[in-house]
């Protein structure tokens, strides 16, 4: 987890709790009124009804923000709107639909009882309440529970710094001309979004050429970054830097997991920085990502929902697995009723990144099933709602 | 609907569509390697296994980004990075854990069929394809194929501009002293961060105290707005000067809905913009942006699933509701097994901020109901992910 920084209320929307929140004060600050009415004293208000109202004297009235011009006596009553502070003497506020004033009289029709209609002082928040814990996720309903003790700002886990690298020769920004051999660097596109997603301040360095030099050159970033992560350069080829260069400063804590798609992902360190090397092939590249660095990216903010819940589905496509691995398919996922049906976003090549951008779910086949029918249930990682 | 913008990728996330994108080239560009490994004739592999391989002159070798340096002819292979140009004679590609290179020889010990670990050009997407039609929420997945098709910048819907209002004498901003009868004016920062949520450029034009001129002016601004939304006025009072300015100017949509927390809401129109009057109690007004100014400020921006998905979950609270009303109760909702359970937040008062900002869902209970007992099922709208 990271450091907690001062954010004020207005941009904490998101961001994770890194204090106790405790109350200064009561909340309502004063006892008032929940309905525009009259204040009265209930006891005065006795057997009113439609057919038999009761008279009251209107002394005046107490607007919101404004404190009340004088007591309610008995037989007296004063306009009240809501949220103004009660007066005293009163106990009940009358609400306007159950009344008609005119001439300085109130006819109430209904009989209320005390306390009706009153918002006692402190009833939501005591002084020295605690209102949230640290680790808390700020949402707007907090912003403003929180705003209601008094604070402007609070202190929040700073959000991570992302050192984003791409690598290979071959790769061209979006809308650059393409030579022989070269492709469009999605990846870049992509992982910037999907970090942008997950609360990461993204720190892109471009893209590494095919030599260590570079390489070298633009991870000297890491310094300034929490967490590095890299695409490409993982695999058994010859040319596969990033796995040669962490070999090389043994700095490697694992490579090659046995899952598909993204099997050659490496983790290890680079600048005395986390670094998570995902392949380069756009589709294990965000299975990774979904997998590996959305946990820790969140988890350094201090979230501890950092796993995606998985649901049950039925999958309407027959899923082939080798057994030695777990499987993560690309899904379309929809309710039908209170079951969920899954399907297979077309072909699920790690290069084809369309199945990954049609797909709001990720199906799980764990290591050790083959196979698994049409019609069975299956575990899916939702990556949004799911209609 | 609003009016389309161009959009740069890289700011796209969670923006929608608003063009037909299809793809000026065949991704991938070229037929390439899906391996690390040698690209060669299948036919010369035939039979290759690990106690017989078969060996194969290695002419050279062909990086990503980089045209291949020759052709493949019968007995020989080009060494070949995941990525790479196939080149011509060759139609499969030996794994390089399947092989091992010595004095310019590869022994091949498995044999491919052709095709194997090749990607032909076109296969993901053809050009002239429909990637992505109006309408498509843009995710990260997306922009990568939107970026892989050659485009740099896409034809989003612009993001509402929603003026933001709070009205009341009775409002301090958060952190400042409170006066008798003042309080903090937490909807202004509640309501901004939900609107933030739903991708709002938020245009705030502060606290309109309780004179008919102080919120004429501030409404001036409603010109630059595609939508404004209030807080507070719109009651039953003698000081609710949202709603008797909108009355006088005789464009009231409709005031008041059967519903709790929030009846007092008015919709209507000010300066030529439609406006979302919502009531001033927190909760109301929460409850308010969730079911009436969300889903506008979403179909503004062309969303079609501007209304959250509803689950069935079991109560483990009774709830008890006024029949003439629709109610929505703040709830917990946790997943357990297949089933969900969903409990009350507390005190369910409309000024009671804490109960929303406690809650992950609202608890529906229809109008015509009067009771619905624990342990029975009810409707609730998840407010985010249920874990």
């Amino acid at each position: 987890m990271l450091d907690p920084e001062e954010v004020a209320l207005n941009v904490a929307n998101g961001r994770v709790l890194a204090e106790e929140v405790r109350s200064d004060r009561d909340v309502p600050p004063f006892t008032n009124s929940a309905m525009d009415g009259y204040a009265v004293r209930a006891a005065d208000t006795m057997g009113a009804s439609e057919l038999a109202p009761v008279r009251l004297a209107v002394l005046g009235e107490i607007r919101a923000g404004l404190a009340p011009p004088t007591t309610v006596r008995p037989a007296t009553a004063l306009r009240i709107m809501t949220g103004a502070v009660m007066p005293e003497g009163a106990d009940a506020v009358v609400r306007v639909e159950d009344t008609a004033e005119r001439d300085d009289q109130v006819e109430v029709r209904a009989a209320v009882t005390a306390g009706l209609s009153v918002r006692r002082a402190g009833t939501d928040i005591r002084r020295g309440d605690v209102i949230a814990t640290a680790g808390r996720v700020v949402t707007p309903g907090l912003i403003g529970v929180i705003a209601s003790v008094g604070r402007r700002t609070i202190a929040c886990i700073r959000r991570p710094r992302v050192l984003l690298l791409t690598t290979g020769d071959e790769l061209r920004d979006a809308g650059e001309a393409l030579g022989p051999g070269q492709i469009t660097n999605t990846n870049r596109y992509t992982l910037r979004a999907a970090l942008d997603d997950v609360g990461a301040e993204v720190l892109d360095v471009g893209v590494a050429r095919d030599t260590r030099a570079d390489l070298v050159e633009r991870l000297r970033s890491a310094q300034n970054a929490d967490l590095v992560v890299s695409t490409g350069g993982v695999s058994m080829g010859a040319y596969d830097l990033v796995r040669a260069l962490i070999e090389d400063r043994e700095a490697v804590d694992f490579w090659q997991v046995a899952l598909r798609p993204g099997k050659p992902l490496l983790v290890g360190s680079v600048e005395g920085r986390p670094l998570i090397g995902l392949p380069g092939n756009p589709v294990s590249a965000l299975v990774g990502v979904e997998l590996f660095v959305r946990p820790a990216v969140l988890k350094m903010q201090g979230r501890t929902d950092y796993e995606r819940p998985r649901l049950s589905a039925i999958t309407e496509d027959r899923l082939v697995n080798p057994p030695h691995l777990e499987q993560y398919f690309r899904g379309i996922a929809h309710r039908e009723g209170d079951r969920i049906l899954v399907r297979l976003t077309g072909d699920q090549g790690s290069h084809v990144l369309r199945s990954m951008a049609d797909a709001n779910c990720l199906i799980v086949v764990p290591q050790g099933t083959s196979e698994i029918a049409a019609g069975e249930a299956v575990a899916i990682i939702p990556l949004g709602p799911i209609g």
